[in-house]
């Protein structure tokens, strides 16, 4: 072999070698990490000034952008002065990391302050999810943010866009997190109320009229409350992946002339279905393709309306055809959106969403244990409390994974809570004499592998001919959504209606006012769970339960979610 | 011995033995327990309404009155949300109990939401103390209140009064802690300004007009915020037990047409001398006696004016004589008290506290080690903060007494700071230079049992021409304040004019603009001891150090101090 073609033929080999070595490369989970630090900030994104917990100065805070089987490595600093703090990957089933779901009280002790908590966990599945504190009201502070899990590099989505845009939606109160809790607990109870504004990826607008002209709180004019602008070319097809984390409100969202296809929920790809308003609950996302196919030489609104409550005027953003300004409003006025208090379209999408064909995960078709769930307010021992059959869930201080684990069993209540109320006598539809009704920590305790059902039933508030939709959110799992009904769910009759043919997974579902919403899932994931509802006020009144299951196969601890309650006493130096 | 006289004696001999119980039983010290719960409560001290950090609902707290030598329990309950907790009781030395004092990253770590702290302590002297939070900013939510120690039963003090009662003076903000905090650790600095107004036992006047009609915030004729009354009996003479908890301000406390005699200061007896008004720094207390021998047919004014600021209006409450009406206003004008920029008479009040006769405590004649504390001002990193010789003290997460107690010494800086400045060079009448501050947890080691001089030396701040008050607190001792002066100190000339004849100890005192204060105590409380200005802020940008003596005779930590920093890394199941 001459010198030239040796070298042709190294050359050669050498651009093989680096070749094969990228594709390897391209197609290897990625470590992507994250340093963050959780700050107050001083923030108008309604125009009005409050004290907002951020993220490296944001509040929505970074997003995070992963690749199915990436470890996400967030190095969180809590940068804030005598609080602590805990986050929550909302989505994420933290499969053999149970220790890492950022539940404080359930999973790991509170993070304090000027601590750094290292949060570890592999994305498992591509899709849409979000993160947010889960510690006390501190998500209505304005921590929490987006998680965008996009499949392995070559693989494809089995449908077709262009571009692909996050956006969170949420609701937005002026008082303090901690006067909105001292509220909530006190005899001389104080409800939260309607939000001051809906905003939209971070950005609303309250009326700063309202507030009169002899404080510098409020700034209309302020440049951090400019509408969100998504500007868009013409033609061109955009995913939108929309999450809510509102602390209350239940939301309907739209952008004025355009269709939606739905195509994805909670990280599962739908049987698509076209819209023009998008019904969502905190603790959702779906993604939305949306074409802009309208006329390119005007702007559009989008606009989020809260639905099931009269409340809060809608949030609104600016939906920018290129190259038309962004900053200009379209010619017409905001969309008015559907009655606040028509529930049937609401239940009409609920029902639309199934699995997509071709994607379809069967479920089981039966279960080993239904656990009936009716959702009550009630009044203990003075208190206004939410509760699931009767008993209003209340926090323990040593956290349930620890407890478990290392048998520090008199950390909470040993009894298991019941699996059911009084089917026959309890009359839904007026208000709840409960009697009975208790505080407790105590936990369901779930054999490994089964199938659980859960049927959350709802029912009248505390104000006669009243009942409100609570998005139900499950932790460390997804859960089939096997169907819903109006009035009193009946084991015999309406479990025979299950959707057990395509129904969707799904982390967080409505239950519908005075209806109920029936769900399965495999109790396959060892670890301690929290299931709740995801509107803040009401889990922190005591709406949710906490599930165990295998918690003698999750692996040792990690000190650092040490530190509080009876883990102190593990100190032995 | 017939039957009637047996009876006669057995019951002389119970009635004996009944008498000898009792008198040890009154000489015995008492366990005295206190059930606190730390909650936020929505208050109007000063008619405004603010989120509180109270106890039991109150604040001012509960008193805790005790006699020497009693044992004080607090089982305090953290029931805040989402923040943690400590309490620091101020002027006790927590002999052989270093790990009850309070210090929030010096003697524990902090208390978390729900969790029960036990302090337990002996309360060995008679005097005038306090107790306020000692975690980041939380006293100046209102988390403070008093403590009284009476001597043993049936002993006396050196004067004579008829009735005893404590008054504790505040100044007031209206941002919360948080957003105070927030601005004096940001990079665009925002300093806490001047208070909104000044509490005299817990209540205020703030003037609601400045505020606007739109807000119901401020409610001028709130039951809460009506003047704080002290009812007399004429002729009686009363001793009033005044401590300053101020955030920022220097005041000068009076009665209007009463002259006070000082004869406590900071839990010891103060040579007695007379004065038409007080001046008071944060962090001291006076006992005073006050004799009711005014024209008892009217009420006179008391009123606490900020000095050393030009700054908020005076605070004041009613000097009620029994049976005017209490909330009968004097008919003169309030007392406008000293002009607030007129030093004199402060200092000349500093040189006249003196030990009392009788009740001398002489100092060692001199020192085994002196240290030289320049305070000033600087910008390190771009953050504005407080120094001492060029150090500006942050906390560490780990509490200095484990991390000495359980060599965990990679938790903070195992440097000393310095012993000095440079004297020579260093021109305190002129804004600081300092290139080479920095931020430093490094600790000052005391060999245990050593007579140690400290010298605060004053200085220009970062404003020309200006110099202010810093009331320094030590924790674990009182101290022999050996003398004052104007100017920078001269080791060789002022030390010679030491007072080492009848100095008064204290545990808290002033260093007056541009001057200095030499004070001396015995490093003889085996532990770690924060001594630093007890403005609230300016500790917390960093005027403050650390003093370990003896650390390596104290006893075994209580694990309930544990469960933050590198202490989480004890676990050991």
């Amino acid at each position: 072999m001459d010198e030239f073609l040796k070298k042709r033929v190294i050359t050669f080999l050498t651009i093989l070698f680096l070749v094969a070595c990228c594709s390897v490369r391209r197609a290897e989970a990625r470590v992507r990490r994250y340093k963050w630090e959780v700050k107050y900030e001083l923030k108008s994104p309604d125009c009005y000034k409050k004290l907002a917990i951020t993220i490296n100065g944001r509040s929505p805070g970074p997003s995070i952008v992963a690749r199915q089987g990436d470890t996400i490595i967030v190095e969180l600093k809590n940068g804030l002065f005598t609080e602590n703090v805990a986050i929550h990957w909302h989505g994420i089933r933290q499969i053999k990391t149970p220790w890492m779901d950022g539940t404080e009280g359930v999973t790991q002790c509170p993070i304090l302050p000027s601590d750094t908590f290292v949060y570890k966990f592999v994305v498992d599945r591509p899709g849409t999810y979000l993160y947010h504190a889960h510690y006390g009201m501190q998500r209505e502070a304005g921590l929490y943010g987006s998680i965008r899990v996009l499949l392995k590099e070559g693989e494809s989505e089995p449908f077709r866009y262009d571009y692909d845009r996050s956006i969170i939606l949420n609701d937005w109160y002026h008082k303090s997190t901690h006067e909105l809790s001292l509220g909530l607990t006190s005899i001389n109870f104080a409800w939260i109320n309607e939000p001051q504004s809906i905003l939209i990826q971070g950005r609303g607008k309250f009326d700063c009229n309202t507030v009169g002209t002899t404080t510098t709180l409020c700034n209309a004019s302020n440049p951090e409350c400019a509408p969100y602008t998504m500007t868009v070319v013409p033609g061109k097809t955009y995913r939108l992946r929309i999450g809510s984390l509102t602390a209350l409100s239940a939301l309907s969202f739209e952008i004025e002339g355009h269709n939606m296809t739905v195509v994805e929920a909670d990280g599962h790809y739908v049987e698509p279905f076209i819209i023009t308003n998008l019904f969502i609950y905190s603790g959702e996302t779906y993604s939305v393709l949306v074409t802009a196919d309208q006329d390119p030489s005007r702007n559009y609104w989008a606009s989020a309306k809260i639905v099931s409550r009269n409340s809060t005027t809608n949030g609104f953003a600016i939906f920018n055809y290129y190259p038309t300004h962004p900053r200009r409003d379209p010619p017409t006025i905001l969309p008015p959106g559907p009655h606040w208090d028509d529930v049937a379209p609401r239940l009409a999408q609920s029902y639309a969403i199934k699995a997509r064909r071709g994607f379809i995960y069967p479920p089981p078709q039966k279960s080993d244990r239904t656990i009936v769930m009716l959702n009550t307010q009630n009044t203990v021992g003075g208190y206004r409390r939410w509760s699931v059959n009767n008993v209003s869930f209340n926090m323990p201080h040593t956290p349930y994974l620890i407890a478990y684990k290392h048998n520090l069993l008199h950390a909470f209540d040993q009894r298991q809570p019941p699996d059911g109320y009084d089917f026959v006598g309890y009359n839904i539809f007026a208000p709840p004499p409960n009697p009975n009704a208790t505080i407790s920590n105590a936990a369901y305790r779930l054999e490994f592998n089964t199938i659980v059902d859960i049927v959350l039933q709802n029912a009248n508030t505390m104000n006669a001919k009243n009942s409100e939709t609570h998005p139900w959110h499950l932790h460390g799992h997804d859960f089939w959504v096997l169907g819903y009904g109006l009035g009193k769910f009946d084991a015999g009759k309406d479990s025979e209606r299950f959707n057990l043919v395509d129904p969707i997974m799904k982390n967080t579902v409505a239950v519908h006012p005075f209806g109920w919403t029936a769900l399965r899932f495999r109790a396959d994931n060892p670890g301690v769970w929290a299931f709740h509802c995801h509107i803040e006020s009401h889990f922190f009144m005591g709406m949710g339960v906490v599930f165990e299951e295998g918690v003698e196969r999750v692996g040792e601890l990690p000190s650092s979610i040490m530190g509080c309650g009876d883990t102190k006493g593990f100190y032995k130096p």
